[in-house]
């Protein structure tokens, strides 16, 4: 059965990315459509970006991804379709499909777009017919041209500190207000942010109701929580806000 | 594969949905569910038929579509079923599927309510068993009788002006608070709102980030859009305010 | 066709439930995925209580419920399948799943924790590979070992007084800010709550628009509501405010 997923700004009460479903499923009719979400907050491409680095790879081979946050939608910014290990993507060269690009053996082809687009939404233009051509199993190469310039964004890499522990940054803060961070050690230690200073727990409830923590996120990545609440409003701090993390023992 | 897409003002996390889904995929089961929005603003009849004015051609024939937006549930407004263009709906006769009985050959019936159902979920109790008989294949015809009073609403026309211009509205802000008007104009021009001139660019894109600026929408009307922010919030006016179309080169 | 349906607390936009999303696909790909909501209020397990209470048993025999409100993931928390009437459920032993576990025949399993799984997302790597197993038609015996000690938790029923009324609770607010009760008097009578008298209509259309009114609600307990507004915002109560029913004729 042909899948394709979902992934936009767009909202879904307006019913732009009803006409997208429509556009795939008169393409496409025994494609099984699996919303993402539409509720990425506005053009925001860096949000997206670590969105989709979640989810891509979790989909079985031969799943087609729309990934549509598109702000410069309708201007000489590229259209391109991605296969990578196995798994498509369609969306704007913008970096929001740069976890697939990064991936050895990845390759892009510009799509073209159609005489009477809108200039505002490919989505449902440019994209969706993109996906149907792939989820008809047409191949990537004939969709357009081969493309090697796409943009590829790199999540920032946490910088090793003299004395053994890293100093990063706060990626994202999700939507229990955890803060993830690009920190990757595993066991103890201690996270200093907004001046505080965190300890590395196991999960959310290894403290009381309240207070704050860190733990290794489920991709790998500290995050810092509070259990039963919302580290983003507690701190006051969000994407940016830097990070250190200490070894254990060592002084603040 | 039996479609039926859903759009309500329910939200999701009290389950209604869920409840009309169960129903569905009992009556259904090889049905493929299409969620278009259950985040119409509550009980706004006007809002859910522009948006259902967007959708309902672009699926494939033979969609069910279910619209369940009824303040007036389990008062004496009639529930009905449509076929127009091939296309099926349920909702309530309260003008939210005018966009399908606008069309030429397009056809109601009266839905009987059935004995037990609640009066204050008709979306359960009569659309979800209605849309399952439509699925299953049953003819328009079978689900009712004729019914040829159906309410039907039409988004109002701009009107021209003795300059060349038109007279409008703003007939919905969207997600992203771009205000969509009901003025028509294809090609340059400038449109006046809230006090302001604003050019019709390409796309978004095409003025400083900030900016204010008209398209030509996906749908063919002129929309007022902030690039990378919201004209809403900018402009302090959403549906019903005045617009006016201006030829390029007329005087404010 | 097996179908599995999803019901969380973790928003979209992060990728979560993508991720969950992707295990069940690669793991049983003929499967359709229906989202119930992932607008639980974080962490809000009594919510999510009543709102699975809602749906589980409109769904066909067979169906998969995944609910994943689970603030103590991670911990020594029970992880559980339960089979009830034909209908399976995974999530965790926190009285989540309470609905289906209160019928007789219902019976539970213990869920191992897999080597590798995340501490904070046993959405992914614990509930998601057991719906897998389920819906590949595995037993549910085959998934764990019997369990009796699942945390049941019960919706408190109204007290009967002297009178022939009820004293109950506010259960919930939903999404249209309708205050759901315990209460279960079916026929007239009046409704006690915050101060005001407030009578039981047959549908929310049956009093002037922006007026109280009192209903039996589509699970057949009353609900307090406003025409066309928002009872909760109205009165300022939700969740755990009493309320009284008076049998008609009775004094406030």
């Amino acid at each position: 059965m042909p899948l394709a997923t979902l992934l936009t700004d767009f909202g879904t009460a307006d019913g732009y990315v009803a006409e997208m479903k429509g556009v795939l499923l008169t393409g496409a009719p025994t494609a099984q459509l699996v919303d993402v979400s539409h509720d990425v907050p506005a053009q925001d491409v860096e949000f997206a970006r670590l969105t989709f680095a979640r989810y891509w790879r979790r989909f079985p081979a031969g799943t087609v991804h729309l990934v549509v946050v598109d702000p410069k939608v309708g201007t000489s910014r590229t259209a391109i379709a991605v296969e990578s290990d196995g798994r498509y993507a369609v969306g704007p060269d913008n970096g929001v499909l740069s976890p697939m690009m990064l991936l050895p053996g990845a390759r892009a082809v510009t799509l073209d777009v159609p005489q009477g687009a809108s200039a505002t939404f490919h989505g449902r233009d440019v994209f969706a017919p993109a996906a149907v051509r792939l989820l008809r199993g047409d191949p990537l190469d004939s969709l357009g041209t081969p493309y090697s310039e796409a943009l590829v964004m790199r999540t920032p890499e946490a910088q090793r500190r003299a004395d053994g522990g890293q100093d990063g940054v706060v990626l994202a803060a999700d939507h229990f207000g955890n803060l993830v961070t690009n920190l990757t050690a595993r066991g103890g230690g201690t996270v200093e942010i907004a001046g505080r200073l965190v300890r590395i727990e196991r999960t959310y409830a290894d403290v009381t109701e309240g207070e704050l923590l860190a733990v290794v996120g489920s991709n790998g990545l500290i995050e810092i929580a509070v259990n039963g609440g919302s580290a983003a409003r507690m701190l006051g701090v969000g994407h940016g806000a830097p990070v250190t993390l200490r070894r254990e023992g060592g002084a603040a």
